[in-house]
């Protein structure tokens, strides 16, 4: 008999998800019983979970071998010590994709100034300063995970000047990467436009806050697709009002839905978006999680296990 | 003694000019005399040449051996019967590369729907639906010169779907292409977003008349940094009306610039840019112009000599 996976998530996932899943565990030939009803929680061998679902606490999976994350963002996750199996974090080729696009779209946006023609439609015909080419922007990214990676490729792709930097080292082909405090502040220093692709730790929390935010380049555009505690907020606004941060594009914050009177939304040199940067796709996040199924039937080590240690 | 150059275009051009052709020339190992005094025009062997300038009437240029166009599109310049001499458009790596980014920018402006978020800074945090990915969307451009293939060749790396239309047949890789008056309609129907990259001739005017703009899928989104003359204006504006036409990003127009009351500029599903779609860089532009003449010295043929037949 196959593997018992418990999908455990709010209840309006569940149509949209199994016929995925279905057809992923069926390309990966596995045979497998997939229910949203958590009865008999000894019976399972997986669970897939996202927060907000029937399963609470993880205790009665007694025989469980792993937990797959729906999410690619585990920091709400990873505290629930009733996990005591290999916890993973989704990697979705289609979220990666998605991320890349978003980034690369509103990099391009600052890059042109389209908002001042959105903005600007009142007849008068302007002749604008000639924006440099992509080869003459420098495009910072602070994190070189999966997301981070495949938007560095994307926008050298299109001709960007890219620096990249993560906590430890890393060589990327076609990027300049720096690590640690220094090459953090090389990294801000380059900016033109800072992309925030970080996980959400204890050790990136206010990452950009007011002495990084001063090391920014006059004007520099910021991008949060990221994750919300990465910023300090309020050094932003103040770097915002005075025109040292020229405009921010903020997907992600600490309280989402970001509450109405924040003042992110009324500010002229801010765009608000509602968590939208990328999206988990079923179609392709099922074949991720059919792929850590079969792994763990094969008795191989799963993908993408949460470094617990380390949050991410 | 070498060759001697007349630099006629607005007065203004001069001083922003000068230096590139200066160094462009010397980085050619050319030893020219470069000015933008007209006197003595039976002295000059090659005339640098956008409208606007001193030189109305090529005539008394008895000796030059061509004309050089500042000017990418020279449909303002083939009638001109007085030059009997080859007339080489611009064909500037710099002005390409723009071009390329620019359309890029707008692309992936439709493609995320960010002129949504932009103007919709209003407090409510909507649950947008997930756009689907680049390889999901479709892309036609019509029009496969210098131009459309570099903005063929960006969209492509960045994972779009691209149809490519040309009025005589062309193979270009990772791109579909069609051709004459059946491969039109094939390219219009599949264009979730329409590129015009054709050059302003009689054959090209009103390429996107009311019969060609019933072929769009509906709610299909153009954009037009080609020429003025290759939308029915009317037309696209009632297809705007009707929402068959979902939105237009215009940078060209048949009169330019745009007057203040043109319905254009008002409507609220029309963005105007001022003719910025791609500018001729003097840098780049400038290596251009002396790689002509040098092969002009040499005794070669020219680069980017105008088909006056076909007019372009």
């Amino acid at each position: 008999m196959g593997p018992r996976i418990l999908f455990s998530a709010p209840d309006e996932h569940w149509p949209l998800w199994r016929p995925h899943l279905l057809a992923a565990f069926a390309d990966a030939g596995l045979d497998v019983t997939l229910t949203n009803d958590p009865s008999g929680p000894w019976t399972f061998d997986y669970v897939v979970y996202q927060p907000g679902g029937p399963v609470r606490d993880f205790a009665p999976f007694e025989r469980i071998k792993a937990v797959l994350s729906l999410w690619a963002g585990v920091e709400s996750i990873v505290g629930d010590t009733s996990i005591v199996v290999p916890l993973c974090r989704m990697v979705d080729v289609g979220l990666t994709r998605g991320m890349a696009e978003w980034v690369t779209a509103h990099v391009l946006r600052y890059h042109m100034g389209i908002d001042g023609h959105i903005l600007g439609q009142d007849g008068v015909w302007r002749n604008s300063v000639v924006p440099p080419l992509a080869p003459e922007r420098t495009v910072g990214i602070l994190g070189l995970g999966e997301l981070g990676r495949a938007t560095a490729a994307m926008l050298t792709s299109i001709g960007f000047r890219v620096v990249g930097w993560s906590r430890g080292p890393r060589e990327l082909p076609g990027i300049e990467t720096w690590s640690g405090a220094e090459g953090l502040s090389e990294v801000l220093g380059a900016s033109e436009i800072l992309v925030l692709l970080l996980p959400a730790t204890p050790a990136t929390e206010n990452t950009l806050d007011a002495r990084a935010l001063a090391m920014l380049p006059r004007g520099a555009r910021i991008i949060n697709p990221g994750r919300g505690p990465l910023i300090d907020d309020e050094a932003l606004l103040k770097a915002l009002d005075n025109g040292h941060v020229g405009h921010a594009t903020l997907d992600v914050f600490r309280q989402e839905p970001l509450p109405a009177e924040h003042p992110y939304w009324a500010h002229p040199m801010v765009t608000v978006t509602p968590h939208i940067a990328s999206a988990t796709r079923p179609e392709t996040a099922s074949m991720a999680i059919a792929e850590n199924v079969r792994r763990g039937e094969a008795g191989l080590d799963f993908l993408n296990v949460v470094n617990r240690a380390e949050s991410y």
